[in-house]
This record gives C-alpha cells, sequence and structure tokens, in this order.
C-alpha cells in the first residue's frame, strides 16, 4: 500500500475491491492491521464483505447500496481537523434513481474523510421543475456533484444555475446507444455550460476525492 | 428522378447536391424543364446555384444560410392544397447559433411545401431561462423540430415540456469530443424523455419531411 | 415519481424496471397505492412481477413476451377520452420473429393509453413479396412503427410506400457485426426514404410515445 | 512487379495510384514498356493520366468517372480466349448517381479482361417499383454486382430476388452517420438475404476481380 | 417461413435457432411437418435439439460442432438435381482448431443442399509449410471457403495462390483487440489479394450460400 | 447574447468564433458596443480579428498563440473585485511545445477574469527530472491545470504529488492512434491517481472556468 | 501441432487453451504423449488442469495465478543451452495488483524457455517514489517487461529511465473509460518515450517471447 | 530540449517537426547551435528544412522519402563507438511501396545513430514467392522491422520464418476499412506468429529506437 499518499495530496490510498482476489483482500486487511491504519474499501461486494469481517473485526460500516466499507475509524487527529470542515459544503445531485449507487459512493468517500453531504436524488431534466424546486438548496454549496447517465443532460442544465464547481459523473446504467455510460461521459465534456468537470464512467469515489481536493486547499489558506 | 414518389407518400424527391458533379445536375435541371416540374435542391453551394441558373432560369430562390434552392415554383394545384394548410403548426428551435444552417433547411423543405414554420433560436439551456421565456409559443405547435449539438441537453428538457410530436437534429457543430455530431445524435436516442425521435446529424430537410408525414395525415383524415 | 408529466405533455412517466431493486420497485408500487394512481411498468421480469402482485394486488395484466405489466386499469376519465381515439391508427411491422418482443412493448405501451394497433409481423424485404401482399394495410394508417434489426432494410422500402408517420426502432437481435442493434440504427439514420425517424435500439416504448404525441396532437385540435 | 500473379490466379496485378508519387508512377510504366505489358491503373487522376501519358504514349484510354487507365491493350492470345466468354454475364447495379463512379471502376476492371457488363443505375429501393421494373434483366446474370451507400438495403432486396452470384460494394458517399461507408458496409454484412458477399468500401476494381473468378472457373472446367 | 425463396433464389430459407424460444421453433417444426418440407437448422443448443426430436421425429442428424440440424432429408427431386453436382467443388480451409465449429457449419449447409466438400484445418501462416503443403489440393477447387481468426493473414496468402472463387469468413475467436472477430473482419476487407469476398462475423452459413449461388449458375447454364 | 449568465455563475459567456460566419461575429460586436460590455473571443483566426478590430476598435489585446481577444478592458468594478484574488493561485502545466496554445487559452481566459497564472512548459514525464526539478513550484498553487496528448502520463504523475485542485486538458496534437486527442483523454479519465477531473479535447478555456469556479467560491465565502 | 516451428524461430508452438474444447485439448496431450514433446498451455483453467492431469501424468506444475501449465520439463539438450543463459537478464515489472497474473504468464513463459527473471510489483506511478525506489534494479536488465492497466502511465515513465528493450503489455482489468484494456493499450502506442514496444492487450506470453527473440539473438552471436 | 535522455536511455531526444512552427523550430536549432550538439529531425517538410538551413547551415542532410534532416553529424566520439556496431544487424522490410517513407524513417533514425540496415521492398504475402526469395537474408539479421498497410499479413508470416526481434510498423496508406492504418495496427496486435510487437501507426522512428534498444544492450554487454 501506499500510505505516504495521504502526506503528500492529502488523499490516501483507497482499495478497489473489483477484480482483487480474496487472498489479496485478506493481505490488504493484515497489513492495515499491523499498521494500525484505517481504509476506505469500494466496490465491495456483501458476501467479501462479511468474509473479510469474521477475520478482521476493524472492517467495519459496510453501505450495501454504495458497495463501501471501512476498516477502522479514522484516527482522532483526523477527527479534530476536520470538526473545522463545512460538513455541508458539497451537494450530489442525481438524475434518476439508478444513479443512486454512484452517489453514495462519493458521499462515503466524503463521509470517510469527515465531510458530510446534502443528496439530491431525482431531479433529471425531462421534468425540469423538480429541479429548479431544489435549485437554491444547490447554489449554495460550494462543491456540485452531478451523477447522471442515458443523455446526461441535468448537469449542463444544472452548471448554467449554480456558481460552485460543477463535477459531473456519467453512470453507466442503461442499454442501446447508452454504451455503459459513454453517452452520458461524452455529452458531459461536451456541455455547453462552461467549467463542467468530468470523471471516469461510476467513478463515485474519484469525484469525492477530487471535491476534497477543492475544499483541502480552502482549508489549508 | 423517382416523379411517382409524391403520389405514393405525399413527399417528391429532392436533389441533394453534394457529392454530385456539375455535370449530373445539369442534367437533373433539363429533364426537369422538360417534364415542367418543380424541385428542391440541398446542400447546394452559391457558386453551383449561380451555374445552374445561368443556363436554367426556372432555378429560383436561393438561400445561402440554409444552401437550398428551388426549381420552379409547386404548382398551381399544390398551391391551393396548401391553402388548407396549418401555416404556423411547426416550431424550429435551436440551441445555438451554429445550428442555425440546419434549421433553415428545414424551415426552408417546409415552405417548398407550403408550410411556414416559427423559427426560436439561440435558447439552449445552459442558459435555462432563455428557454422558458418562450416555451408557451413553442408549447401550442402541432410538431416541434429542434436542432442542437455538443450535448444536445435542449430536446430533452423541451420533450419534457411540450406535448407535441418532437424531432431531434444533431449538429455537427463542435470539435473534440462532440465527434462531428455524434455525441450529440447519441444524447438525443437516448434521452430520458419520451418520445423523441431523431434523424441523421444535420439532417433538416429529413426533420422537416417527417414534419409533412404527420400533417398529411391530419389533412388526409 | 414525476405525476406532473402528463398534464404538461400527455404522457405519464413510465417505469423502466431493469436496473431498480426489488426494494426501489416495491416502493414505487406503494406510492402508486397511496396516490391511486395507475402506471405501466416496462423490462419486467416475471418473477419480479409476480413478487409485485404478491404484495401489490393492483398490478395486473403481465405480458411475458413484452415483459410489461400495467398497475391499475387506467381511471373513468382517461377512458372516455379514449373513445374519441382512432383505435386502428398504428401499424407495427416486423421484419421478423426475433423483434417481436419489442413490437410488442410498443403495442402494450399504446394499450395502456388507450390506442389499438394493428401488428404485422416478419415481412423483412428479403423476401419481398411478404411485404407487398400487406403494404394496403399499413399504408391506411397514420403512424407506422417499424422494428427491424441486422441491416434494418425493411424501414427504408416502407417509408417508400407509404405517407403516413414512419418511425423506426433498431432491434438489438442478431451476431457479429450487427453489434447489438448499432448497424441497424445506423443504417436507418442513413435511410434514403426521406422522413424516417429513429429511436433508440429496442425501445419500443419509445416508439409508441411518440405515436402518441403525434395523434394526441390531432385530437386536441 | 508481381507479372507471375496472372499465371497463379489468373488476376494480373493492378496499379493503385493514390497515394503513388508521380516518380513511383513513371518507373512502373518503365518496367511495363520494358517488358511488353499491359496493366490496368485505378485511382488515376486525370493530370497524371496527362503526365504518364505525354511519357509513355502506350498509356490509354483514360476514363474520367471511374478514373482509370489501360497501358497498352492486352495481348492478342488474351483476346482470343475472351472471345469465348461470355460478354453479358455480369450486371452492375446501384442504388444512386453518387455510386456510379465506383460502379464503372467495377465495369471497367471486367472490360480490361474482356469482358462486357450490363449497368443498371439508380434503382435504390426507396423508390421500389424502379427496381422490379428492371429485376428481369437482373436476374439473368451469373454475376450481380451491386453498389449502394447510406443504409445499402438495395443489395438485400436484390439478393432475395436473384439467383446468381450476390456481390455488395459499400459507396462512401452520404454523410453523418453513413461514415464514410462505414455503415453502408455494416448493414451489407448483416444482410438478412443469405449468400451476399462483400468487399472494401469503394472497392470496385476487387468486386470486378472476384466475378472474374468466379467466372474463369466456369471456362476452366 | 418463406417456402418461395427457393424456387426465386435457389435458396431456402434456414431456422437461425440463436435468440428463439422453443416456443416459436415448435411452432416453426409443426409448419414444416404440416407442410412436408426439409430444413436446416443453424446455432441449434444440443438441449433444444433434444426436445425438438422429442416433439418432431423427423428432426434428425444433429452435430455438434457446427451447431445444425436437419429437418427431414431433401426431397428425392432434390437428390436427382443434387447427382449432377460436382461433389468436390468447395475447398472449406481453416487457420486454427478454434475456426473449425464455424467451418463445419459452411461444411454442413452444403451438405445440406447436396454438396460434399473437402475440409482442410489448421493450416494458419505463421507456419507457412502446413499451407505450401497442401496448396495443390485447394487450387484444383472451384471455390475456396477460408475461416480465420485473430489477424487473419490465411485469406490474403490464399487468395494469392489460387484462381477460384474466395470466400472469407471472419472467425470470433480470440481476446484483446481481436474484438470478437472485427480485427479479421477488417483485415480481410483490406486484402491486398484482389477479389477476396467476406461475410459476416462466424458466418459459416452465408459462405455455403454464396458458394452454392455460384455453383448453381454453373449449373444451370 | 446570455448576459444573465455571469449573475447566475460568475461566469459570462464568451465567444467560440470557431464555425461563426463574419456576419454573425459583427452582430455580436455590435451587441457588446451598444451593451457597453467586455466579453472573451476564442478560437479567433488573425484575420477575423482584423477585420472585427477595423469596424470596433474596442476589439483589443488579440493573441496570435491562444487565438484569443478581449472586447474591452472588464469595467472597474470587476476590477476592484479582482484586487482580492490570489494573482498566482493556478499553476498551468504542458507535457510538450505542442500543448502550448491550449494552455495560453488557459491562461487568457483567467487573464480575461483578473487571474494571473504560472506557466511551466515542456516538463512530460518521459524525461522525468524535468517535472521533479519543477515541482515545489506547482504543489503550492491551489489548482493545476495540466495540458497532455499523446500518452498523457503527466497529470497521473503530477496528480500523485500534488495537493491541489487538479484539472487535466487532452491535447489533440499527435498522429496514429493518438486520434485527435482521443487516446489522451481516455488515458486521463482512466487515472490511477485520485481526483484528477477532465474537460473536453484541447478545452483550455472550460478548464480555466472550472478553475474560476474553485476560486470564486473560496472568495464568496 | 506446429513441431517445426522451435527450429525455424527459436520458439515451439504453445497451447492457448481458452476457447479449446476438453476434447481438443485431449487429443494435443496425447499428440505430446506419442512424440515425447513438452508443451506450454496457456489460459489453462484450474479444473481443466486437473482432467488433463488425471489422464496424462506428464502434464505437470500448473500455476493458477498465470493459468499456465508445463507438460513435461523441457529436454536436456534444452536444458544444457540454458545453462549458457543470463539467467536474470528480463525485469517483469507491474503498476498494480490486478497486473499480476498477466506478469506471471510472462515469468512463466520465459521460465519454460529456461530465463529466470526479477519481478517487481506495484510500482504504479500515481506514487512515484515506488518506482524510484526500485529503478536502479530495472536499468540493469536487457528486457524490461511492463505490465499495466488503465492510464498505462508507468511504461512511458520506465522507458524514459531505462535503456534496455522496453515491451508493454496493456492489462484488461478497470472500468468504464478503460474499455478491457484499450486505453492502455492506446496509451502505450502513443507513448512519448521513444522505443517502446507493444503487445496484445494481456499477452504476457506475447511479451515473454518476443523478449526470448532478443535474448536468443545474442546468444546466437 | 531534453539532452540528458541519450546519457540515461541510449537515445537522444528527436525534433517531430509537425505541428511545430518555423518560430519554435528555429528556436531549437538556435539552441543546438549554442549547445553544439546534433539532433535529428522528422517529419520535416522540405520547404522547412531550406528555411531552417538558410538559418543554420548546420542543418544538413535532408531525405525527402523519410522527410528527415540531421542537425550536425554526430560528435566524434560517437563516431568511434560506432565501428563496434555490426552494421547490419537490422533488416527493414516492407510490403508494398506505400510503405517506403515509413521504411526509410526507421532507416534514416538508425543511420543517425551509427546503424547501417537492410531494405527489401515490395515483399507482400499477396505474392508469397516475392518473400520466400529473400527469406533467408533477412532470416540472418538481428532485429527485422516490417512495415505494412491494409491487412498487414506480412509481419505474421514474417514472424513465423524469423527468429530474431520483430518489430512491425503499421502503415497508414489505404482506403476505406483501412482506417488510416488502425486495421493494420489491429492485425499486427493479433498476430498468430508469438513475439510480433508493434509501434504507433507509421511510427518508423520508433521502430529504429527500440531496435536500437536492443542492439546497444548486447554492445554495453
Amino acid at each position: 500500500m501506499d500510505f505516504d499518499r495521504e502526506h503528500r495530496t492529502g488523499l490516501a490510498e483507497a482499495v478497489f475491491c473489483s477484480g482483487k482476489s480474496d487472498t489479496q483482500l485478506k493481505a490488504i486487511c493484515g497489513q492495515l492491521r499491523q499498521e494500525s491504519r484505517s481504509m476506505l474499501f469500494t466496490r465491495l461486494a456483501p458476501e467479501v464483505f462479511e468474509l473479510l469481517q469474521s477475520a478482521f473485526p476493524d472492517m467495519i460500516d459496510y453501505d450495501s447500496v454504495s458497495r463501501t466499507g471501512f476498516y477502522r475509524p479514522r484516527s482522532q487527529k483526523d477527527a479534530q481537523k476536520e470538526t473545522q470542515k463545512d460538513k455541508q459544503s458539497v451537494a450530489i445531485v442525481t438524475g434518476g434513481s439508478s444513479d443512486v449507487p454512484v452517489a453514495r459512493e462519493a458521499a462515503r468517500t466524503l463521509e470517510f474523510y469527515g465531510y458530510q453531504s446534502l443528496s439530491i436524488d431525482d431531479v433529471g431534466v425531462a421534468g425540469l421543475w423538480r429541479l429548479t424546486e431544489r435549485i437554491e438548496e444547490i447554489r449554495s454549496r460550494q462543491v456540485v456533484i452531478c451523477i447522471a447517465g442515458m443523455d446526461a443532460a441535468l448537469p449542463t442544465v444544472l452548471a448554467g444555475l449554480v456558481p460552485g464547481l460543477m463535477i459531473g459523473v456519467p453512470a453507466s446504467a442503461g442499454y442501446g446507444m447508452a454504451r455503459g455510460g459513454e453517452t452520458a461521459l461524452q455529452s458531459m465534456l461536451c456541455s455547453c455550460a462552461p467549467g463542467l468537470l468530468v470523471v471516469n464512467i461510476d467513478n463515485g469515489y474519484g469525484a469525492a476525492c477530487a471535491a476534497i481536493r477543492a475544499l483541502n486547499v480552502q482549508i489549508n489558506r
């Protein structure tokens, strides 16, 4: 594990579980136990979480929607630093209910680093008033993470209405020409609203890391 | 030329000039003169129009934005039938100024068949109020043709607000991941608003033909 | 749920079940029961239908070919309005037997909104007389929905023969270069017959919604 | 040059001029003069033909539509053998006028090898009767070469009507989703009519070579 | 079923079983029984064959490598006509052992129509002498069907050595950039050897149908 | 023009000149003159700048590397607000000299809004020490914009070394598999370093807008 | 089997097991037993290994990470020749733990031919010091095989630091825009570091074969 | 310029001129003059070479086929070291005449570093004996660079016949499905001959650099 990364970038390494064998994941947990470290696990299947928890009781706090787990709570020192953080500086907005797992991965990553976030779901622009009813809530946040699949029209509309940092996460849900999220990704990259930033398909974790980069810098100043 | 098509489908053949040699285009004009027919020419470069007009004075009424020309006005009988038509049954809406040539190709095709249309330009949803100011005008039309490039978020928002037939035309303008209009096309096909129909990139002519199919049927009933 | 959409567009929201968890679907049914609303469910697996029906007896009328279900019949008021509708204004035409599930999704969506439709199956143009035998039946409809996979030659031939609104639905069936329906989609978008409109691959629901938009407008006039 | 190829396969090498420098083409002509050989030149620009002809008077018989030239007529021995050939065994059919240059490249290649062919142009299936009027003429040929662009629906309809060897040539003409002929190519490869064979986009030369392979074998038996 | 196709094209319809439900396949068998017809079934899983055979004893002669079955032997009249056929006019050549199922589908299709064929397997050009040892056998055939995956170099080498009709079938086997046979397909379409014809990926059936078209024509003359 | 956008989002609309006709651009300048507004012009060819400047003397300050121009300096009120801004909060880093025009477009956009930026060019990681020599300078910035083409390895290395907000801009320069910047884009989206954000190919303007969103928020708090 | 290949190229054929049936694999083993040959099996599933070993005891030495097996140890003569080989001339470097199976396939292929290799895992450049700590070890090797997925930034950095032959192997692990290793492949092909060579996705076997080609030549000189 | 690269990797940086402005290229030449260094320029247009040479007389030795130029001959020390090099250790083989410019770029790069190479042109495998006549010459080289476009069958055949290091360079020449060299690239990556290595399309320079890596290592041992 790259335990020095947090020192350099403010972001510890996380464990992307998909594609790792049980043996590899247990070895990582063993290393964490030995070094008394905390760690975020993403794309963690429920049955694998149970397997790990039975061997490592410090593997705690599984969330089945986002498929994330925490190894040990973060240290006291970290917790203290976090009290200085604006707990509600991030809004996480989704177009539809199939985007929720990605949104929760972002929320859980923020939570692991001590940030709370506001979740606003199901405000896709095919029903525009759903968004306009809640726009003031969203406008007040420093960072807006917007998860959208299919045509991904929501982040463009949002980015034309809010002043904060806008991060789009294309969602893989959909069929046919949705192409596993590639259409949503392309659409976000071609947004007519200036300053919309994009991460990989379904990468809620990466969007949260970017939000933390933006917020950390402010604290450090 | 397929002069029987109009009888069967209500739509005469048109001449898509791009890629046709001057020799081929002159041969077509010659045939039209001999048969005393009118015809719509699309993708017609200004210098080619001039060349044709100098040899065939019936080649009239060139529009440089849409790059369309008419060979002879349509016949009296056609004109009469057209008086029965609802002159304002179609709205043509664009997201930005680079979509205008495609929009005008649609408008000119409608005009050739005796339909007027309402043009509403530059109401892309990155500036949402531009659209909402004009939405009632659009809502009252039977058919809405919406030209949009880049992320093509506009037709999704529109299709969630209007009850009429919605036809999306992806525009090729843009750069990078706009991929010559493919992103806009994919985005429209994946629209979260139900019932949005799509034609080929930049195909304003085809969108107008579809609108005429919808309107013809109503007249015939 | 976006219960206001029908008021604006004449089309209620439908529930696309694929990718939604049982928990999410039950929550939707609960909401429908509470608000005494009817709803169309698409891409609904038979075992999920049974699960829902056991908890919500109003979940009725499952069709296994189209994988659609209805929650409650539509209201009296809706039914009355429907008597004004032309019950046979839509033809749904398929090229081959593997296109039938998509065709039935379109037919069921129309049925939910009170429209009957004429189904004509297996008239692919590799055996041209199968189509020519039935062309007069098709020509008399206001809207023709044509489902075709592989090379999708059928909608081009059809669109050259009928005057009504033509909607093509690419089917995902096939192998190799059929690419899950992308070849059929591209082929339809490039149709040499003017005015052919296209929806997403396998999107029978969307084609029906577009047909309803065209027909609603006529009724409203 | 691979002068032995004709002995092995019945097909001499040809010179694909596109991308070759004037220097390279002159060197080839020099070699042909020295060895007293005849040769087919394809994709030969008119100005390059003139340049070559001024230096090599044996460079004859340029056709500007197909952009082909012949270096020397083929030898007496070849000519005699050709008298045994069925002069009208191949039909070359196009969907539209933009397919004609590719069709002529096929016709000229056949001509170079001593075969005449029947050209039937502009019978695309968006106007079906144009094809049905001429289908009996086409049905009587041993080989049918069909050039079509855009949606390439024509070869599928043809292959369902004729018993001979069917060779499809996708044409690059078109715009948007025609993708330089890739949609036509994919469509032909996915044809629902069995036994349709395909060559590279715009490859009229290759289609003619395949036809010669089929016809040579019959003569040799 | 399109029972008239054989009359027009010399090729009866076949049943592509993949994606058809058991119900649909049984209905087809019922129709065949009623009309006393024979039929080729392709992409037929062994368990489905058993299911069909238990209900329809005329479903005979299953081959598990090609996954093909025959419904009833072809009629007497057909058998007689076949005695006139050159039983060994086709060679079927593969590059490697993973291409064999596709090769056998071609061989079985030929067999259904009364043609025998010569199978030569595992002569990929990465070991060139494997091919050169057998080239004379292949050269004597009227038609050569060549199945190859991955880089598909074999058909180009073959087409430079044999005079007969060359049909390439790209095979889907492979990994990574083989892209399910698309690389082999593209490679064949770009062959530097003139006159190589191509069918869809894994389409052994289509290649055989094309061979029959070529051979039928010769018989009919 | 969408003059209200700045009020909502802190970012005024800019004029993307590519694809706009001279007539359209002059109309925009006329509108700006009438409303006494300042505006950023991007993708502005030098000859078009000269044309505009001759008619509108307020069109000033053209930069030929970035192809940007300013219409009027920004207002006093804006200038005052800018004095509160951290003038050196953004670093703009390029991998090679062909990335410089994109980098300058970002720098000029920042300049138009009153931000200075630090430019560090030609530090691609194929020569790693070029980067390591300057890493401390980069680490101290709040936002790092990194332009890279080809394999785009630089932003991944950077994002593992710096704590600030990381924005990657794929550059279109390159050949072959660089695919006009798509490989660089895909590579950035798949970065193994968490929190790297991406914009469209060559979109230096968009990257700068995103940086301004991040910095504005800090000022507003 | 192509038993002559080793004589010509120094590389015996290997058995790529994926997609081969048990029957085909047993036939190969039978042939090996009869000819007393040794053979490398790749992409060999553990259950298939067990099946083969129970019938052929010479099938030995299965490695479950690389999924490779050896049939018989290589002959004495081979072993002798191998003593002349530099046992540590190859380094195999991975970016992350999901690249390890591909790396082991390369290591096992080398081992089968009598070469040892140095494995250095998990030195991806998102944590640059992990690589710099071990760079001197890598620099001393004649050949460096580098396996990397996602953005594949590692081989570019490595190729700028080491003088030996550099072979990149794109790994298929990843999600979204990783596209099964295509992004890593494109990124490597566009590397800004000169002289990086690339093989197919996940092709550890091919990379090892190339290394053996380079090393064999040296021995032979 | 990265003047330290040669020390680390044995390969100096080269100047890829395409896309660099005259100003940028002159600045590079100025730097070279000041530091008395030699340098290879690739993709250098003849008119740009003349411009540079008129200002910098040390810019010498332009080759118009490969479009390469040398700035100053390499130093004495370099020249001495080169006398130890095997002057004929590399063969550069092309399939056809359109591959020659890429082949010459490789040859010139080798020449700049003091290696001679053997060029064998026009031995594509559609005429197999052209290759077999020259195979022994090729077999004796340590490294074989093979440039091939279209279907790229040549490197597979070669790699099955020669023991040396095999480097394939896909060529962009071709039309239709050649896709600017992508088909050749994919074909090489999927080669059935083990150990074929690949570089970017048209990247003769990169292939030569890889050859130098392989040869340098041998010298250094």
